[in-house]
């Protein structure tokens, strides 16, 4: 099993009415810094704040009528919990979340405030699991992992389908890579519409295990990373990991530094507000490690979720 | 001498070539939070982050071929100072900026960045003038004062003009008052446009010196203001006072509290960056002093230009 260009095409019609259409923003002071015409696909202004909207709506939109009856279970503490706390709202059914007890309170607001139906458990891998596994034995919801499932791939590709519907000659499209969700539903996006596309990922130097699994060609886990780019913890998925070998040009590491002034700048100039994981993306160019000048290159701004009362640059 | 409408249409014609046509933005958040339809025409993402380009663009743009090669001079330590050295440089022309000594760096450097040439003196209105006024005596330069002048009323009117034109049904259009530069051009376009239509004015309540005009009938001076509202420090003038006497239903003062409430939540929620003078606008539907629940409202997003390094809620 895994995900081809016609999966996205029909979650794009699938999430069509639901998730916004973002818009692509330019920035001419970027693209002077950079070198480079940069087209930003502005995901922080998805509904929930991330690009996390569009697979949790395909998935959930994806099920039978009595698969859905049961509902949608996944453990998360991040973008993904409530976005498919939104998405089984708005399909009228019940979304059990697991989260850890230690999670930030605005988090545990969030997705209490979109309906999801909290259980805590303790701030262990393994506890996550055993309470997600209990709740879908009692209630047969199905279960919704964050990235290594085909309909949340398949529904984080529509934002680059429409991004190069939008902007047809882009020469590069660059992602930020976590679990790798939303780079391989890219890619195929990205190769099916545009065969000649480049396609690079940016992951943080300090969080760098997708750019030595593809390496060293096989998964190798992501090991106690420490870095502000939050969302880009996890380690990637059977499902994501093939994909991403086979269409993806290269993964560039960007340091903290990097990630940190090239979110800064973001915000300053384009006066828009980005999560450090979207900053991941930029910093490719940012830090220049990789000749682009002059090219068209779109970049997939994935999120604006950030604690402001903790601003990495403080 | 005042603004009429078709001055502002002619504006809009001439900056057109130069300026951003900014988006409008909604967010269901805010609208749920303010119980009001709620669109934001967003001169933050206008060319140097504030709205203050187009009346800069208009006022260069409108000069002679001779007055024009003489160069254009101001006194500023904002945003007025970038966006007139941008509007000078576009038309080849030197702009003069007097800047008080202690201006922020980051300002000194955007109006620097822009081709400015820059004079400094010491920080007192008195210097500010008379520095102008001889660099003006040496080169013949326009003066362009920052709202007190019919090309920049009329410029700053072109933001209401096209957010009608995206959204003619508005019931209401709210702008922040400084020295009534937007206020007075948004209240002339939008009662050109929609003559039903009711113009609001959002001030902080610690700079009320608009509120107490309007109420006296003459024009109070602001003493000495101490707000996060930066950019609403000034007072009103001789050309605009009169048009917001006519054209302005009422002025609403807005806590400091409230400004910045509504300014965090803006960039919570809708993930753009808004200074505080802009989170006046919002302030007025935030704190609910007047029932506008149900109404489709124009809010002026004003600008985004904020030091990041220090924030009002820290």
């Amino acid at each position: 099993m895994t995900v081809i260009f016609t999966d996205i095409q029909q979650a794009a019609e699938r999430i069509k009415p639901y998730a916004h259409r973002t818009p692509v923003m330019t920035n001419e002071s970027l693209n002077q810094q950079v070198g480079a015409q940069v087209f930003m696909k502005c995901e922080n202004l998805q509904k929930v704040g991330a690009f996390k909207f569009r697979g949790a709506t395909n998935a959930v939109f994806s099920l039978t009528g009595e698969e859905a009856a049961r509902g949608v279970v996944t453990h998360s503490s991040g973008n993904h919990a409530a976005a498919l706390a939104l998405a089984a709202r708005n399909r009228g059914i019940p979304a059990y979340i697991v989260m850890p007890i230690n999670a930030p309170q605005v988090k545990k607001d969030a997705v209490a405030g979109y309906g999801g139906q909290i259980t805590f458990c303790e701030p262990t891998l393994q506890a996550r699991e055993s309470t997600m596994e209990e709740i879908r034995e009692k209630t047969g919801a199905s279960v919704v992992h964050p990235y290594n499932n085909e309909s949340v791939i398949a529904g984080q590709g529509t934002a680059a389908l429409e991004l190069l519907a939008d902007v047809p000659d882009l020469d590069v499209i660059i992602a930020p890579v976590g679990g790798g969700g939303l780079l391989s539903g890219t890619s195929i996006a990205a190769k099916g519409l545009k065969p000649s596309i480049r396609v690079i990922a940016g992951e943080p130097e300090m969080a760098d295990d997708a750019f030595r699994s593809l390496q060293t060609g096989r998964i190798i886990p992501s090991e106690n990373p420490k870095t502000v780019a939050d969302g880009l913890l996890t380690s990637l998925g059977n499902l994501t990991f093939p994909i991403i070998r086979q269409n993806v040009e290269l993964i560039v590491t960007v340091s903290e530094a990097g990630i940190i002034a090239a979110m800064k700048f973001v915000w300053e100039r384009a006066k828009i507000i980005i999560e450090p994981s979207s900053a991941v993306a930029i910093g490719v160019l940012w830090e220049k490690k990789i000749d682009l000048s002059g090219l068209k290159i779109g970049v997939i701004i994935s999120g604006g979720n950030v604690d402001l009362a903790r601003l990495p640059w403080q």
